[in-house]
């Protein structure tokens, strides 16, 4: 039930404003015995920070991830896994209490929902929040060996030639501008079966994880909107299920896209403070992690029903 | 957990199978004192019958809706409501229990999964399910008086002109095809604050409910994949989210798309049965009816945490 | 979240009033590939039958079971079973919709909490409930091979020699009076492992379970009770923990016991209608049931966690 | 689903071994714009301190908690809080990673469930998580104004007199030896309607709650096990039911207790390390904590359905 958790059986529950001490995650669920510690994260975290992406906001912390709990002697125990990122960058001074919300932002419908909002960089509603994602998504890849998970941008700014991509996004930030993408994402290995039908779909799922990232507005698996202008005998082809029918892997590839739109945080509305003017490759890291979770949690819950 | 259910607050259970005595849906949690009769949720199935389309499956059943518990004298008792549609056109012999999976069709994937099926006209995997969740639909609608859930057909086989329509689908029937298209949804008076942040945000919750609906491949909010080809200034526009920021509504009307794609139960594919050259029309209660089911369980939530 | 559903991973919902058309229950999440027929069921719920008890209610219901879905040819599936009772001797007119709330009866708090109720024989309220329950139990028990679970009453009245029972029943009966009594319930042959610490733990979910029967009061495991009582030195006889510690199976009988509180529905109170002076005896099965709920639950717990 | 959690609404996680670096809980759920600071909560912190028995075990954590989200200005945000306790007293040298596991302890559960555990201190079985409670239900308290809970130890080694208490747990301590005893907990001011039926019940939920605190053997509502020696007519007693009737509350006081076996690390079974003759005195905060918590969810479960 709880509006800042994800999954069933491993279980991510987030934590953490943006300029806050610190963000979080408590991953429960996870199988015992499982080889980590924090070098299984890191790397994660690391190619998603802004520093990572010359072209990206100048925020420079270094998303230094800690366990707390959960792992005894480089192995999981099986109990809860908390994981800490201290928000060494934060600069809520930056932010006063009193601004006013931001246009395009979540400020708003936070301010309407709640009636108090902490206002520092975006708060809770912030991308700041994706670390914890990140973080967990290292610990799900753990759950599923012999699953391989990859995403990568296949679109900025509608552009799929990736030789434009630098000089669109330096235009683009010069001009106070900012632009959107899509990013692809492909699970192999998983095993047919996995998933479930109805309302678990492993389709459904998958869509939920994606359009619970901030700025995505669709999103796709295997042909998505093209198969709305397909024909029924098209079916042949595995490519149109994108690995999944019926809510349940077949084996094949899973293969899902992902439409971010660009930030609203530009100098073209007014906006000040950091400007990124592509998210999207930042963001790749996270729709692995997305895809690495509803892929590990699915895994337990065929063990659960099906041994 | 139970992958056969939806919701938190409004909780939907369906079961049956496509040729079994009967399906039905268990709706929990819904407010005490509405009123309900069946003749607040036939008018829902009927739009979604076969018979109402003329091109489509000659599949007649009546579709007859009968409420076993729930309500009193015409109101709703806040106790579980107890939804039942017998299945008077199943003709289980159709369907030998020795039939191959139909290519395209969930049956391979149910049988790798469970190593066992109900080969009868698709079983659980059949569309019949949603005739369970178009009654649920109807309740949940209830719960959410001031708002309106419209949903349109707004392609088919690649073409908006809907005066085409017609000749397209009939051409498919002769040549042993099918076509797929695209349904937009659309709920105005939905309050801004309804809806949740990071993992229960309402459009992810959105895109899980629609990409749960048999042969969607693919879900979009707003804007949708032409948000990712969009400017950051773009933003301006409230168009471009569709109603829903940072997973809350705005107040704005909230605006889904489904990609559909064709039925695989085609002559082409060597498909024989029922076939129906294009599932989208009757698909457009269904629509709608994930759309009340997911508002519903929002102003719950939102009603829970924020009074 | 549904507060009449209970279980994780072989999940019960039921539903259904006393003197409606029927009540039933929909068990999801139930491994694939179990032999099971009505015959696997309907003898538990003979043994809950009025009729069954020759000192209980008159009330004649045959209770016949129905399964509606989730088998095929002798198998279940591992789609939702629904199971159905009809409710052939409901006898709605024997209560006036106008009728007062009884003493001692949940009818005053459904008054208050939904401000509308079924007055119908206790409604939603009714024990009746209890045959679903006890339906389902029949089904968890087949995800338990190896497990044997028996329960019986050890005390009735205070009165532990079982001699002395029926004829304190009938003085009870001729006084318009009633009594309570302890069931105790034996779990042998549960694997050690089985279980989960902290707010899962096995003994929290049995007393939840036993709690959440009609006029259980109090709920034991182990020594009980008469652990405030033990020295620490007494914990080395495995009696004391009643097979469970730390929420984990040991491996030992797994023994609990709960305290059942007399009718409330008797003359002395000026209660009319049926009058049972002493339900207990009929609860046996309700406890065995509530019993195999919880670890098969558990067992599919542990194995999509632990393998 | 989480094992580590509890509550729907108002859902708290717990993380940490009771060596780590610290120990912490997640509060989702909690609605907006309360005032919290970390000093509502160190006095229940405090109160749950050793040292604050002169009796009691000599570990002296201070148990320092501080808020690392969901506050903002000294209100809740509506944001998940993250609480942390570090763990300033760890001494992990006194638990050598081969120690056998304790008798009477959860150590061998965990090693037959999980196969690898956190030796030191008992580790995430140890009953410092339930300082994670202790500090969750002091924010739970924050939901339910008008709401008072109150616990009191009612019986000692089953010893009703308070006057002898001292004397009898200084006998055992000297003994190697330890004792159990009785806690009674009182909850005034609830709101007739809160609760639900069926497997919701709110004495079903507080049952659960009770049970789930280390060394918790049984467990009672209002007459509790005396009612299974009750006639029929004491139920015009309102004593009987304990403020709880068919699962939601009547208005009245709701009363419960729960056992507490003495604790099994006592030299007399050959246990070394820190030596707690009797540990219920310091449990009265954490039953208060759990009756906090339930109540507090079961306040926003009845204000989603109801308003």
């Amino acid at each position: 039930m709880s509006v800042n958790s994800f999954g069933r059986l491993l279980r991510l529950t987030t934590w953490g404003e943006s300029h806050g001490p610190a963000i979080g995650a408590v991953v429960d669920g996870c199988p015992p015995g499982l080889a980590l510690s924090a070098a299984d994260i890191q790397p994660f975290l690391d190619a998603r920070r802004p520093g990572a992406d010359p072209l990206a906001s100048p925020r420079k912390e270094p998303d230094r991830v800690r366990i707390l709990s959960g792992v005894f002697e480089g192995r999981t125990t099986g109990t809860p896994i908390s994981l800490m990122i201290d928000n060494v960058d934060a600069r809520p001074a930056d932010y006063p209490a009193d601004a006013p919300p931001r246009a395009g932002h979540a400020d708003a419908a936070y301010d309407v929902k709640y009636g108090v909002r902490d206002p520092r960089g975006g708060g809770r509603a912030s991308a700041r929040e994706t670390a914890a994602r990140v973080a967990a998504g290292a610990i799900a890849r753990l759950v599923i060996p012999g699953v391989t998970i990859a995403a990568r941008v296949i679109e900025i700014g509608g552009e799929s030639d990736e030789a434009r991509w630098t000089a669109m996004i330096e235009a683009a930030r010069e001009a106070g501008e900012s632009l959107g993408g899509v990013i692809e994402g492909v699970a192999t290995g998983v095993p047919a079966g996995w998933g479930a039908p109805i309302y678990a779909k492993l389709d459904a799922e998958l869509a939920a994880a994606l359009m619970s990232i901030n700025a995505v507005k669709g999103v796709e698996i295997g042909a998505g909107f093209a198969a709305a202008r397909a024909k029924g005998s098209d079916n042949a082809d595995p490519a149109m299920t994108g690995g999944v029918t019926g809510g349940i892997a077949t084996g094949d590839p899973i293969v899902v896209r992902a439409a971010f739109k660009p930030p609203s945080s530009v100098p073209a509305l007014g906006v000040t403070g950091r400007h990124d003017p592509c998210v999207v490759v930042r963001a790749v890291p996270i729709v692995e992690a997305m895809l690495a979770l509803v892929l590990a949690d699915h895994r337990l819950l065929h063990r659960a029903q099906c041994g």
